[in-house]
């Protein structure tokens, strides 16, 4: 193995997530949906959520857990605020339009006088936000902080009778959980990073039509038309699989490694059930072992793929190597990354 | 003066404002807000409305916008969608959460297959927009679609009799217009490209209160205490003209320019009234030039910076420079570029 330059590191991370977990029987008695119908339909266990179930209050907003998950990345890579030269934060549902949930989590790390950005996004955000990281640290920045979550008090609605839902919208309900992840990325190698080899960020979705739509009200009356929230679930079924399988080709001919090179495997997480057809179908060896966390969290969204790669950096030995594979169904968007933890971490440098 | 590199060039631009300009007595009739107070208080002329002022209907979408402006930055660039390499879009009012405007705008394009970037932002989106794309050129893109715009018909109510109004919301329906522009960008010279020579965004609101609130809601029943748009106009008042020193000091420091070069300024553009006061305070020479857009387009948020830039593009003779200066109040961003019209269009290198 000769050593390579990778394109960034991963210093640290941390997730957030709110309250306790809710679990399907908990969530059958909320929202009258059928405990075994979720078993069988989602394999989704638990889930967390930050408005409370009774009420409708919101408890965590995304800024809550964005903030939290930033100061448990930055203790897990030893650095602090301060040491951070920009911020990058991805979501599809942020707590407000203006002010960005972006800066307000710099203002609750204590941040200033630093370029920060949010990126709008669904499932692939947390890699476009890596993708921006990534640019900048070439660009002669040296340490940023990654933060991507999601949160669904808007649309979920506390006392609902879910079962009278027509099936596109019920899923919602069980789909979804709550949640923020964050990870400290730098320029050269620090302490035991994870190096970052490869990164897929692509468009994919000229002339299809969106496999999700999350709509916004104003002040002013919606078009009683249009939909709010809406899965094609029956084409993000169809379509999740093959594309999982070209992101997982295309980062291998990035990096130049082989399937049998592959240690862990980071799948797209729509559902647990949805996860194991996944898997199945993208070829790696059997010894790949699955990072995964949807049956324990729900589709967190943005932070999905961070929660994983949280999990991942305790369970990758030197010289192993992982893919992250994540698949946006909005209007279809192809994402991930190549990650190796390094054999020597010395090998490509000194720690900062 | 010394060639210096550049860290882009703004190859083309384009704008899109949809309808026929709404003037003050149309708008007073409208909403019942005094004509001769809107004069007075606002100082804009004209605006434009992606809705009608009398049903509220849509008749002009961001995305419409962005791709209008987009076709007309490429074609005063004279290059084709298929010559992009990434599209990065800002704005405060998304058409849709998922998918994101700048993949709606992708698709019109006929774009696949590249990386495309949203930014959430308010006034400072389209230079966060235009830092996004430095970085990416940096990384070895040749060229990129930067577009920014922002609509208000989910903000402003058709048939709304405004004087009844608080002062904080009344002037929602005075200040703001709805509007796209576009920038395509180049790593290196391309025909008579404008030079940018630095590019200024800097979170300054640590500690600060939002001076601009925009909410959005869900299906669920919004919180009714929670306003859902909200300008802090006296703080904006106050804050602005200062910052904008600030900003133009620190972007003369970067570019290495005395005041006394500087030919054209781009100011910040709340209202006509306030951009009077702001260029007044700016200590730039008597016979430097002002290039605003504000009294016939009213503020147009993400997009006013590149209106400017648009108008800027024919009235910068070569060897001439101009400083365009942003101000985002909703949690204090400090933004702007520093823009030099090449005196010899070939003296950094051969157009692409």
């Amino acid at each position: 193995m000769t050593a390579r330059t990778a394109l960034m590191h991963i210093a640290g991370t941390g997730s957030a997530l709110p309250a306790e977990p809710v679990d399907n029987a908990a969530l059958s008695r909320a929202f009258g949906i059928s405990e075994e119908w979720i078993d069988l339909f989602v394999g989704t266990g638990t889930r967390h959520f930050g408005w409370d179930l009774a009420t409708g209050k919101v408890t965590h907003t995304l800024g809550d857990l964005c903030a939290e998950s930033a100061a448990r990345a930055l203790a897990a890579a030893g650095l602090a605020a301060a040491d951070l030269d920009f911020l990058v934060l991805s979501t599809a549902t942020p707590d407000t339009l203006l002010p960005t949930t972006a800066n307000e989590t710099a203002d609750r790390l204590g941040l200033n006088h630093l370029p920060t950005y949010q990126i709008q996004a669904g499932c692939s955000g947390a890699v476009q936000a890596l993708d921006v990281a990534r640019a900048l640290l070439a660009g002669g920045h040296r340490t940023g902080l990654v933060v991507s979550g999601d949160v669904t008090a808007r649309f979920l609605e506390a006392g609902r009778d879910a079962s009278t839902l027509a099936r596109q919208e019920l899923v919602n309900y069980v789909l979804f959980g709550d949640g923020a992840a964050a990870a400290v990325v730098t320029a050269r190698p620090h302490g035991d990073a994870l190096a970052v080899h490869g990164l897929l960020h692509r468009f994919a979705g000229r002339g299809r039509p969106p496999g999700q739509i999350v709509g916004w009200h104003g002040i002013t009356e919606p078009d009683p038309d249009r939909q709010m929230l809406f899965e094609d679930y029956k084409t993000i079924e169809e379509e999740v699989p093959a594309l999982a399988g070209e992101i997982v080709w295309e980062l291998l001919s990035t990096a130049g490694w082989t399937p049998q090179q592959i240690d862990a495997v980071l799948p797209p997480q729509l559902s647990g059930h949805m996860t194991d057809r996944i898997v199945a179908g993208l070829g790696l060896p059997p010894g790949c072992r699955e990072v995964s966390c949807v049956r324990d969290t729900g589709n967190t969204g943005n932070a999905l793929p961070l929660l994983q790669l949280d999990r991942l950096m305790d369970r990758l030995a030197p010289g192993e190597r992982a893919l992250s594979v994540v698949v946006e169904s909005s209007k279809w968007v192809k994402a991930g990354l190549a990650l190796e933890r390094p054999a020597d971490p010395g090998e490509e440098g000194h720690t900062r």
